[in-house]
């Protein structure tokens, strides 16, 4: 099972972003989105009109105390995985990660305590170059799932997108 | 030699995307990024902070007529490839995309003229999914470079994170 947790969100400044993680957590595979910092409807109803849409399964969930949310999470066997471009490189630590079926991805915020390190079984980078929360999940559950989740089904989803070489086709199911 | 253009930006609401999205497209081996919609100085200035940290080569430029631009990319034998969830599976068109050494990415906005999906040589989508243009320019720039660009180094960094089991190391150069 693969949860991810994105900390410290803000009420407007982030909610595009803390969007598109939820997103992307969801096209890539995790079964869940935790996020801390302030409760947001509107973020959530934006995730919960696409699961509607696309489908499932996938859910969301504000967690004020996110601390303590990892330490839990940790004591029911999910090994934490911190993305942060000070972490060691994703293509070194891959194949240790990959031997555990449950993980708990922490993604940041503009700050993330201290503490967050110190739990994390691995703090991983994807490059140690800026870039983004939304393109390191993406790339990390990538590796983790070797490419597979590309091809990943929803259930219950009422459309789905038939790809195409020009154009858009949607059909209804 | 691989370049990006972002449609249709907005001033505040698109403002943390678009840095996202330019921020990728440095880390994962683009050279330069174009965006239309409204000129924005605080995207500029943040995504030149950037490199002048953590260096080069990048660039990033304005440009309002920005379907003139990709028939211009496209005259001067760029292979045009648009991320769109509606294209056809990244998995199945990537080994043609990479037979070139010119392309010209673009990723959306919130909508997208339909005669982007005509100029473009690819309509590419990465899972049927919505997620987000950061992701999806992550994942194509992986695929297109065989995840050699997690390795990418840079010119003319003022600093270099030195990658850590744990905390943060920042070396200056």
């Amino acid at each position: 099972m693969i949860e991810v947790l994105r900390l410290s969100h803000r009420l407007l400044r982030d909610q595009r972003i803390s969007t598109h993680v939820a997103l992307v957590a969801r096209a890539f595979g995790a079964s869940k989105m935790y996020y801390s910092g302030t409760k947001d409807k509107s973020l959530e109803e934006s995730v919960i009109k696409v699961i509607g849409k696309f489908g499932g399964p996938f859910s969301i969930e504000y967690e004020k105390k996110d601390i303590e949310l990892i330490k839990n999470k940790k004591l029911s066997g999910f090994k934490i995985v911190h993305l942060t471009m000070f972490g060691k490189l994703i293509q070194n630590r891959i194949n240790n990660i990959k031997r555990t079926k449950n993980i708990f991805i922490i993604v940041g915020g503009e700050k993330v305590e201290g503490e967050v390190y110190k739990l994390a079984d691995f703090n991983i980078a994807i490059t140690s170059q800026p870039h983004s929360e939304v393109s390191s999940l993406a790339i990390f559950l990538d590796r983790y799932f070797n490419g597979m989740e590309l091809d990943f089904k929803f259930s219950d989803a009422k459309v789905e997108i038939i790809p195409q070489d020009m154009g858009k086709l949607l059909k209804k199911i």
